[in-house]
């Protein structure tokens, strides 16, 4: 997609540099880019841990032979463009030493992989040391914990940074397989005409986890199940598999289709919401012993739009689960005559995670008696080089050019939480579950219509 | 499909028992039926060769275990079945010892694996000795060698059998994938509503034959590619591919689609006809010096239908093309856009021999370039199966339970030849064509607005 601004930003400063994220996906992300050439000129980490820049260097390096794509030449290079600011966010002296070390460069980005609470510190910081005017800042999540926490935060910075300078970060779009979605969709002659109510039954997306909270009970008392994965990285799955085709390619296409999708969700019946709790969660350090909190939930989501009306959009997430992959199953109405000449209901199977997968559930004759139909699945081979791409690469080299297609909209995150807070507000009871099993059984009820869940294999 | 008559014939009497298909084919054939136990009580063998019983048997294993599935077990078994008369077709004698080996036998199906010329003495001789009445004849190809003599050799056949007990093979419809076309095209919910002018842009049909006619020259003579595959095999391809879905499961749903298409074709330009002949082929032994017969043709047809107006249908077959193969390439519309995003044109790619294979030309972002449009085949994997399928178990079999649904109708039959009477009537000149080569130059020019041929590789 093309986009307006395209100056590449020449300077990054990344503020939580000593966090884990940065540890586990950023300075791995960076130096994906270095390695093809999309590195900035300068990177300028920013904590307050008293490093010098030697412990910054040793700490990247670390990290990028633990998770990333470590040579030594291009290390070399990389290691060239760091500099380390040392300091509290909440004080102006921080501001002016990042002043000095980004003296003489034009374009900069500030990516906040800090705790929300910390941004309207840093931003004030930032234009009160002339550091905002014409910078792009990227925005970490959790952006907001409902409708009217993003809606704050949004204001805050807004103060100091318009929308087409904000990059809100989340990185399961920088997956390759879910930008693949859209790619399935839109630029294949033959699904579109097929994808809508008159040819699909129903749409299902499951994100299971096979681990649990793993000592983060008390951050995941916080948030949940539907704020940790469902409000975000499942909305937004919905969206690209539900989006009218963005009517051209010009620089918001995408984004204005995304929203609306969103703006469609029908209110959600309280029958249409199951959460569930983990049997133990309530034994987790820092969880309470009377916890509330869903580890899983699952709903039954309705758009109200021409394309889809009638067709359930059922999604599940949840901890503890039979396995850890994240699923879309699209299926299908029945084939005319399939009583009387067999066959199975169609289906398309897109995993996204951990292996990626497309599959097209596709009746065909059986191999021995030609009589009986079967169903077979065409299926894309060796997409492996998928899962292979560091999102947070695709999605940093995006924000330092400046194209924002795949960065999560103002008016998108908050009608996302406007869409879950239906639940969150006015929570059903939470239903116990055992671990190793896809959630309460009153789960499954909400797919009994659509003939049960798909479970990934 | 259902079929009327179901009563399944307990003897099967074989003419040209002693010829080359019956080696190759037939005897496999029906030991593979008898593995599944569908094989006749009776099976006899007729012929002029003053063979005994037990050189049939012989010929019978020889055969087996060179073409078939031989094991002992089942050879005892079906060597029982086996009986043999010999004799002159033309002589009523021949036909007394036939009447007196089927004593007692009730439901009989006649198999006239001999030349056509033979049809109206064999006919008549069945009429005469009473052994015409209630009984099944199938017919072997070829089945005219244009309409007149075609709708003579039904008005033949006529005056002793009415058409729902005649059984026409075209054993290409005996093969699990072509019977698999229909199934792919009616039993998936996705095909049906693009498969049409909105969405295809044009079809292809290549069956290509590394080989030459190999010794064949003087029978070639009197054929020519035109009359060998394509007024048979590629007009039933055709035939499936174009036609309407049956309007349900009544018996001769499929065959009233079926000869409909035929019915469709527009009259065929001369210069939508390119004529080939390999050079070296006046060479071979049999053939005439100044021979003007065809041994490649490439024909554009269109159909007159709502369907498919507008949609050209490319089909070729050859001999001593670079490759042996038949195959389906069905390309699709560009998709919307594609100059901007990229991306290949769709397609589906049926292959039906050598190897069976499906396979969807599917575009999906790049793995290394997100923002790269390619495109990776979504493929039906180990289809091997069906290439195992002798066609004429098949075939046989549905013979003798009375499924006339894979045979060729009297109508059918009649039009198909009224197609290419056009181009055998009034022949374009043959062009010559080097071996190893996908026929004359002539014929790239016939799929030049589609892009080109697709070659088989």
């Amino acid at each position: 997609m093309e986009q307006a601004e395209r100056k590449k930003a020449e300077a990054l400063v990344f503020y939580g540099v000593s966090g884990d994220l940065a540890y586990k996906k950023i300075f791995p992300a960076l130096f994906d880019l270095a390695k093809i050439d999309q590195h900035p000129k300068l990177v300028i980490g920013m904590a307050r841990r008293g490093w010098q820049l030697s412990d910054l260097v040793e700490r990247a390096r670390k990290s990028i032979k633990e998770h990333g794509h470590y040579d030594e030449a291009t290390f070399e290079k990389f290691a060239q463009t760091l500099r380390y600011v040392d300091g509290d966010y909440r004080k102006q002296e921080t501001f002016e030493l990042l002043y000095a070390a980004l003296e003489g460069t034009e374009h900069v980005a500030h990516y906040l992989a800090i705790p929300p609470s910390m941004f309207q510190a840093v931003v004030e910081q930032l234009a009160n040391c002339r550091l905002a005017k014409g910078a792009r800042l990227i925005v970490e999540k959790p952006f907001g914990r409902d409708q009217q926490s993003a809606h704050e935060l949004n204001a805050t910075i807004h103060k100091v940074f318009p929308e087409s300078s904000i990059f809100r970060i989340d990185h399961y779009l920088g997956k390759s397989a879910v930008q693949n979605l859209l790619a399935f969709r839109f630029s294949n002659t033959f699904f579109e005409p097929i994808w809508n109510r008159h040819y699909i039954d129903s749409v299902q997306i499951t994100l299971g986890e096979a681990f649990g909270v793993e000592g983060r009970g008390r951050f995941y008392e916080e948030v949940g199940a539907i704020r940790d994965v469902i409000q975000n990285h499942v909305l937004q799955i919905v969206g690209y598999l539900a989006m009218e085709p963005p009517v051209g390619t010009y620089p918001e296409a995408l984004r204005d289709e995304q929203v609306k999708v969103f703006r469609m969700i029908r209110p959600i019946a309280p029958t249409d919401i199951v959460r569930g709790q983990l049997s133990g969660y309530r034994n987790e350090e820092g969880v309470a012993e009377d916890s509330e909190v869903e580890t899983f939930a699952a709903l039954k989501l309705y758009l109200d739009s021409w394309r889809w009306d009638g067709v359930p959009f059922l999604i599940r997430a949840g901890k503890k689960m039979p396995k850890t992959a994240a699923e879309i199953y699209v299926k299908f109405k029945r084939p005319p005559l399939s009583g009387k000449v067999g066959g199975l209901t169609n289906s398309i199977r897109l995993r996204l995670s951990p292996e990626v997968q497309i599959s097209l559930g596709t009746n065909m004759i059986d191999a021995v008696d030609a009589d009986q139909i079967v169903q077979r699945p065409l299926e894309a081979t060796s997409l492996e080089g998928y899962g292979r791409v560091n999102p947070y690469a695709r999605l940093l080299g995006d924000a330092l050019i400046g194209d924002q297609t795949l960065f999560t909209r103002e008016d998108a995150v908050e009608v996302a939480w406007s869409v879950v807070d239906q639940v969150i507000k006015h929570p059903v009871p939470v239903i116990q579950y055992q671990a190793g099993t896809w959630g309460p059984e009153e789960a499954a009820s909400l797919a009994a219509d659509v003939g049960g869940w798909h479970d990934p294999t």
